[in-house]
């Protein structure tokens, strides 16, 4: 065989996310691109922050000696240096340059935590309904994936966290504010996740890593707190991306930021940094690294996502789809009319609406939208929204 | 443990490159930086052409909708159709875009390579001296490194190639010009490659894959041609990197190509692309994918490192060092004057030289030097390497 057989398997069950938007690039030619309307990709049509685009054009004038030269693996001190201060700023906690780690974007800096952290065979707990890419990072590096529920909210479940964990979990991984659900944990939730995590933990005679995937850490809407994970655990990793906070997923840089209280910590530091190099990331892109220390106190703006969550569920609601409301991100996980997701995106689909399976994310009986598109993209999908429901009763 | 036990043990024989640098900061502090010829990295202190610089500003100026936002997997078509019909010329070979696929350099686009060919216990050859990171990268994936030997011009030595071929082996690594030595293989010794992979593949039932690591591919010296490995062998992959080319090393930018002759290509470069997703690359960053589409014909001045190499070899030889003279990239891999290269390298270090052990290479009683520093730098570290070389005899 030419390919890997690990490889070859995974292709032939390739994304469903990823079908969609092939469905959706098929339909946009048939019927044009304002008569489609595509759901399917968490790809931010929201512009950057002005102030991205200044310091963008001040950088392509600027004259630094090897301003593209290599980075220190770990990416510039002064840029980690300012990340850790604001760190400290929302924790409480004492963070230094060396607890931070440039990556590139989330996906960079999970693959590389996980790859740091897992000896083959370890399990990693990953809560259902999860961001799909999830078990294939886990699965890069031996892991084995634990699922565990979430309640009907889509807040924790701690009694099936605590259920999933046994003397061969390493860590266990959630994303809040949350893809597919919007989701965002509460500090009573991550409070009670920090103390089951401790207790189990103490009994097994282990650590176990929270690691918490932190994209959409400033897409939270109108009266919601996103609780500080480092401070509410002391063995936790935090994978961040400015892809979300600066409209910017096309140019991958995030960071691992490592809580100081990790038993061991300067190892496990030592261990991100060498397997940022030897996985070929090599460093974070030096570009973006120097643009992000100059711009930590900056954010697209977050009402213009809120509004475009208020129209979609309104709109949905009216047609008599059921919901969670999202408390950020910009994803909405719908109960799907009929028991068969998979069927209800298709009869969508005859309608130019795509949207993802919810079987996709191990979330059966729902359907994901992304609703990071124009507003009359919104607007206008609504009929066909109406007319599929209409349709299965 | 905190972390997996493979990494810890990678941890504690950390890179010499990497120590050497170290070493070099602290020298600084003391003696000034101008006091001390740091020969450790290859970070190119040779400036981007202008025409780099001008397109990042006019990028950076440019209105362009989602010009951040995720890019396909494999990058966008546009650079990637540019870089076949390239490849295609020099190579007489049919590429199309869908053969391409945009990598974070030559490293993640290595990574990705043998992520998507390596079934564990798979064997993958390296040639003494080598670049530090093969190793790595191959055993990133389960693979085995079989090593196999150079002649002591560094030129390819095909019968310890052809008794390293076995029923496990899945390709070979080769580095052209070469990262230790500054060799460039001729036309004919990628023939004679070639004949030996295609009659041991033959003989063994079996595809032999040829993975040339190409970042060094437009660094080489009046008089010589750099041969097109693609059109030599049908089962090539080619890793190239912007890196040195346009001497941006920090951007993290280059692409993988594909033989279109490779049996089952398609499964190939889907698991090509796969591989760019899972392991978090997701795609290349975005800026870059569309400034090096305009820089398809841009290079730096190849003769200013002619000039450095010359002006090197000439006072090494002078002072009674013995060496190979490099044909490309910019290193020098010298004799060392006494068997242990790593005790010799510490002598340099007395005279505030940095260089790398060769045995860090694979190549012990050698040691190297980066010479893509400044005038300067080489001809003030001329005493230094006098005297040292003195102090043996």
């Amino acid at each position: 065989m030419t390919i890997a057989k690990k490889i070859k398997a995974s292709i032939s069950q390739s994304s469903m996310i990823r079908k969609m938007f092939e469905e959706g690039i098929l339909l946009k030619k048939q019927h044009g691109a304002d008569k489609v309307y595509d759901f399917s990709l968490g790809n931010p049509n929201v512009e950057q922050p002005e102030e991205f685009k200044r310091e963008l054009i001040n950088l392509a004038n600027e004259i630094i000696h090897l301003k593209h030269g290599y980075t220190p693996n770990a990416g510039y001190h002064e840029t980690r240096h300012t990340i850790a201060k604001k760190i400290s700023k929302a924790s409480g906690l004492k963070m230094h340059a060396d607890h931070v780690i440039m990556s590139c974007g989330a996906g960079g800096a999970l693959n590389v935590i996980l790859k740091a952290l897992l000896d083959p065979g370890e399990e990693v707990i990953v809560l259902k309904p999860f961001f799909v890419e999830y078990p294939f990072y886990i699965e890069n590096y031996g892991g084995i994936v634990k699922y565990a529920a979430t309640k009907n909210d889509f807040s924790l479940d701690i009694d099936s966290i605590a259920g999933a964990i046994n003397e061969k979990t390493k860590a266990i991984i959630i994303n809040s504010p949350n893809n597919p659900t919007g989701i965002v944990y509460s500090e009573n939730e991550i409070a009670g996740l920090s103390r089951v995590l401790l207790e189990k933990g103490r009994a097994l005679g282990k650590t176990i890593y929270l690691i918490s995937d932190e994209p959409y850490a400033e897409i939270v809407f109108e009266g919601v707190t996103l609780p500080s994970v480092l401070k509410a655990y002391p063995n936790s990793i935090v994978a961040y991306s400015y892809s979300k906070t600066l409209s910017l997923p096309g140019e991958r840089i995030g960071y691992i930021a490592v809580n100081p209280h990790i038993y061991e910590a300067g190892d496990l530091i030592s261990a991100l940094i060498l397997c940022t190099r030897i996985m070929g990331f090599v460093h974070a892109p030096a570009l973006m690294q120097r643009i992000v220390a100059r711009l930590q106190d900056v954010a697209v703006d977050v009402k213009v996502y809120q509004k475009k969550r208020d129209l979609l569920c309104a709109g949905l609601a009216k047609a008599g789809y059921t919901f969670t409301k999202p408390q950020g991100a910009f994803y909405l996980f719908v109960h799907s009319p009929i028991p068969d997701d998979v069927a209800f995106v298709q009869m969508l689909l005859k309608k130019n609406i795509l949207v993802v399976p919810g079987s996709g994310f191990g979330g059966p009986g729902y359907f994901r939208i992304a609703y990071c598109v124009d507003d009359a993209t919104i607007i206008n999908s609504m009929d066909g929204f109406t007319q599929t429901i209409k349709g299965c009763t």
